[in-house]
């Protein structure tokens, strides 16, 4: 197993506690739980919270988010595993500033059912919440069950939204509401090369030949749409980008932003020369792109290959997604 | 060979394609050439220029550190290949705004070469320039020839304190001096698990077996000190630690800042793991670290591995390290 690790049990907290090592500054421990962190700015009272979770090993997704202008908290469980209900419901009552907690978070069964426990617990302390679920997979389920989707990349997008909205004042319902707007405008798809080893297992999360691809791979290796001889960067983005915009058609005049991320081995060589296509193609249907994001933003590990994500703007949501951010793994400097 | 990419022979062309597309805002072709890129923000009358060169392939080194507060230019060649000296010439003219230029770059034969050509034709125009070498990797020559070492990931800490030196406004002598007062101080040591594949010659750049680590190990596959069996995550902070002080001894109320930098293929969670070990044997010696940087700053395409690098600041050195900037792939939102 090729991984720079201690003993594969300590992988996750040995992680959080590389994250308080380094970040100290911006991010906490709650209560010193090394499954639990919390933004360690201060806060606005009557800010909206805005909580995430789920499982580790696709850092910077969700840890690296939590900070200034996206998430105030974020649990995570083992290596692709959700953590506990009562970890979650203890971080949605200690990000609450007095107007509520959004629960933002991918579309998994373990999180759901668990969020679903935290909110009831959380409701007993006369904390409000509301649920946004992230569903931008489009090659998980088909279009007239778009709410069985798995959530991946695209909800970076709707940390970066729904946190610049909560910085803003806004209410517990409006944030909630641009939450929803961004991810019903997100579509995202994805590629693999090559699998992962979870820590703990110690073997490939799946196989894969040396000279295919899969298309439509989930980030825990959830088997995708088709296998395929390899492809080219620009045949890649033809296929991601007609998949995409069949599913969420886009219009002359229309804006957008587009994250190319790699899934973990992927060098940024590789994601700019797909970006480059991508760009190319929206260009010639009169679409513009507005702050793509390229690099490394919800990883597998080390698995090789990389995702789309295509985002619909509108001006509040330009404006949000430009608002700052100061995070981790997230900087926005913009004014 | 498992890339996204179109013809091997189009990778660097399409990889700047990328970079233009994506943040033509930030950054420019010189001359619609595709191997020179030079900042699109405005700049002051009278700054010093800083320029740098070198192979493709280390993304984010070298151009995604064009832009504001760090790199004025960057001339790239083929993949682990310099580009020419008229190259590197023509960026330094274009970057000299009244002071003159500091080219900042590392260590290796050709680039050496071509940049000391470069420097005589921009003479020939009158343009000023400085040269500072990065010779920062501790294992690529015993200390007694440490102006044979080559340059890695460290230089991503001179560019940023030269870039902001030159900000300040400071002459080309005291830029110049400041860069290399930071590369004095300034300490690197890779581990490679896995190799990377040149997309025009299409096979590994060396070869090592599953269960084993190369300490050592060059950016561009260059051999290492040692060839061991697989070690833990701390067993390899204690041993690259051990050999950059045994270099660079610090001493108790030290401050440095750490870099812990992914090859390419190694996850954020090994980079903090291992991050987490250096950062408690520092403190144990009383030693504190400022600003850790941990990701992908200067990478081998997919090569597995990382490397850590130790910069030793004083006042001046930290309060550059902390200035603004604004790259494709550097943001320093600190005011």
């Amino acid at each position: 197993m090729r991984k720079i690790i201690n003993k594969p049990e300590n992988f996750v907290d040995e992680t959080m506690e590389g994250i308080i090592c380094a970040y100290g500054d911006r991010v906490k421990l709650l209560n010193g739980d090394k499954r639990v962190l919390v933004t360690n700015y201060p806060v606005q009272k009557g800010k909206v919270g805005i909580v995430t979770a789920g499982g580790s090993g696709h850092l910077p997704v969700f840890l690296g988010y939590v900070g200034q202008g996206m998430l105030d908290g974020c649990a995570v469980g083992n290596v692709f595993a959700s953590p506990s209900a009562q970890k979650m419901a203890d971080m949605i009552k200690v990000c609450d500033y007095g107007s509520g907690v959004l629960c933002l978070y991918g579309n998994y069964g373990g999180d759901k059912m668990n969020f679903e426990m935290a909110c009831e617990l959380a409701d007993f302390d006369d904390v409000e919440t509301r649920t946004v679920l992230v569903c931008d997979d489009v090659c998980s389920s088909p279009k007239e069950t778009a709410e069985r989707r798995r959530g991946v990349a695209g909800m970076v997008y709707a940390f970066k939204i729904a946190g610049a909205a909560a910085e803003k004042m806004m209410t517990l319902d409006e944030v909630a509401a641009v939450a929803q707007k961004a991810l019903d405008n997100t579509r995202t798809m994805g590629v693999a090369l090559s699998p992962c080893i979870v820590p703990e297992v110690g073997k490939p999360t799946f196989s894969i030949k040396d000279d295919e691809i899969e298309l439509g791979m989930g980030i825990h290796g959830e088997p995708g749409i088709e296998v395929r001889k390899m492809m080219t960067a620009d045949e890649i983005a033809e296929t991601v980008l007609a998949k995409i915009t069949e599913d969420m058609p886009l219009n002359e005049g229309d804006e957008v932003s587009v994250m190319v991320n790699g899934l973990g081995a992927t060098p940024l060589e590789e994601q700019l020369i797909v970006y480059r296509k991508l760009h190319e193609l929206l260009k010639n249907q009169g679409i513009s792109v507005y702050m793509p994001h390229i690099g490394e933003f919800a990883t597998s590990m080390e698995m090789a290959g990389l995702s789309v994500t295509v985002i619909r703007l509108d001006e509040q949501l330009k404006e949000l997604l430009r608002s700052p951010a100061s995070t981790p793994f997230y900087t926005n400097a913009n004014k």
